[in-house]
């Protein structure tokens, strides 16, 4: 295994256990591009009242206010447990290139965290998930996607 | 269909027509409690940098940061469109009761958003995923799992 791999990840996991002896969830996470951590992040949801506050989704803002970009192509995410599907659906919305995790959703599941439930839910057919969903106004919530569609001078990401 | 319920969704609705107007994505989102909109918002992910800033997740934050509180059950989320797979899990993440959308992923698709890749993404085996992922450190990784276990005022979420 590279040193530098390595390295990277044992920083992750030292941010994932400062995070328990500080309260936080046991997570830790960091983002790196050109063999340089550019951002480190740890769970915050119970310290910051914030359900989507997972080490990845910390470490990922953190980045993109670093790089003054909402595309971290070209970087590298180390992360002390592989994401739940919350975490991973930001990396593909951030471009990052790669993942290298150390713990399973398998280990997480069995110290009480749901991330294996919710890749489960929603990998079903919406009619048959917990949390149910249901669709309305079609016709009227068209009009945002139509004028997006017509304006000329969109960001797109 | 409910009055109530279709004025909330239209308020979703409007929210994603000003946010196009004000260069933010086509997307919008009120949480309700007790049949009073708690948190209103948009999608400001080139606003302000922030891949993760989709129209749900800036309005759960907003509604926990009013609550004071990490969990939102009790809540019903009204969005214009359905939900991503992240928003998707911040939702159950945050305990939300029922989800109202008026767009579906596949209109989101046809304008040039991912959310239907990122299902499939998510739905298939992590090797043939196109973003890697790779197990490394796995034993050092552990510790912060078993500290979190043997922690007796862990707050759990």
């Amino acid at each position: 295994m590279n040193n530098n791999l390595k390295n990277f990840m044992l920083r992750a996991i030292d941010l994932s256990l400062v995070s328990v002896k500080s309260n936080g969830g046991p997570f830790g996470c960091v983002i790196v591009k050109n063999n340089q951590i550019i951002a480190e992040g740890s769970n915050e949801v119970t310290k910051s009242n914030d359900p989507t506050a997972h080490a990845e989704i910390v470490t990922i803002r953190k980045a993109c206010i670093k790089l003054k970009n909402f595309n971290l192509e070209g970087s590298l995410m180390f992360t002390s447990c592989e994401p739940c599907p919350m975490c991973l659906s930001a990396i593909y919305w951030s471009h990052i290139d790669k993942i290298y995790y150390g713990n399973t959703r398998i280990d997480a599941a069995k110290i009480g965290f749901d991330d294996n439930f919710i890749f489960n839910e929603l990998s079903i057919e919406p009619s048959k998930r917990k949390i149910q969903q249901q669709q309305m106004n079609q016709s009227e919530a068209k009009k945002a996607f139509q004028e997006w569609e017509l304006k000329t001078d969109k960001i797109e990401y």
